[in-house]
């Protein structure tokens, strides 16, 4: 297995990530640069609450800057460095939907892209949702977008819906909402 | 919303993903730098036999750089720049399982990370498997292990599993198989 010989820190966005690169020796004694990104965290959301069809869900439709197109995806954010998970969780709902939760359950935690980036993401479903709006971040273009809980589990299921963490959270509340 | 003023390369692993700084202007004016990941995209394959105990899957257990740990994940990797598809499917799933697939089906596609990087993942089933191997990479320490469909969907439900896209497509796995 290839092991460590030096670090160094190339690039951090602002209080957030940082692109380190490492330097290692391969089994064959050559020697591989590669890149680490190094990354606080986040917290994804599953803001749910009834309505006269059934359960439904307060999406996103958010400006990705990386694909340079509008995504649908769940509320989630970057945890500050030193950030409890649960303060984040509220935090970002609040900046993110306009509404605070009153309970939040964990659904689990995943590792979204473990080849690049060391980001651990804590899912959970929120509820009891009362409106209590925070100002978001000055470069996010974000539209709130409720939406049928059995909608966006069939958008799950046959690929309509793209974003990974959105796929696994909505899939993991509707597992758990069925188990109540 | 804001708007790109410029782009450069900040960095480049080998021939695979790169890091681009971007400078932005925000709507109140000032300015922001962003870094984005410009990624080939990826497969990620569900290669899949049967066994006396029912359908079983070739997962990897491998150590990853940036965890420094070794997780339980699916066979995937990333596609050269102009690779088809199908061509770094069936490549990767010879280098790390060792195995080639007479059919690979869809399970569709994700981002892993759109708030960092633009990468795809193209997810397939891999059926109707023979021995066929591939050297892997140099930097790569990988076990095969076949574990039962059945397991991987309980993992993915509670927790156990914590890579996205293995729970992503191990789940859709199942929910296409469900349908035969």
């Amino acid at each position: 297995m290839a092991h460590k010989i030096s670090s160094k820190l190339l690039w951090q966005q602002g209080d957030s990530w940082r692109l380190r690169l490492d330097m290692l020796q391969l089994p064959d004694g050559r020697t591989a640069q590669k890149g680490a990104v190094e990354h606080p965290g986040a917290v994804v959301l599953v803001p749910i609450r009834p309505s006269a069809q059934g359960p439904e869900v307060l999406m996103l439709r958010q400006y990705r800057h990386v694909l340079d197109t509008v995504i649908l995806e769940l509320p989630a954010g970057t945890r500050g460095w030193d950030e409890p998970w649960l303060t984040c969780a509220q935090r970002e709902l609040r900046e993110e939907t306009g509404h605070r939760a009153e309970t939040f359950t964990s659904l689990g935690q995943v590792w979204p892209a473990p080849g690049l980036s060391d980001e651990l993401m804590q899912l959970y479903l929120a509820e009891e949702l009362t409106p209590a709006p925070l100002p978001g971040d000055e470069d996010e273009a974000i539209e709130v977008v409720p939406m049928p809980l059995t909608e966006l589990e069939t958008m799950a299921w046959d690929g309509r819906l793209l974003d990974a963490k959105s796929i696994v959270a909505i899939l993991r509340a509707v597992h758990l909402l069925a188990q109540r």
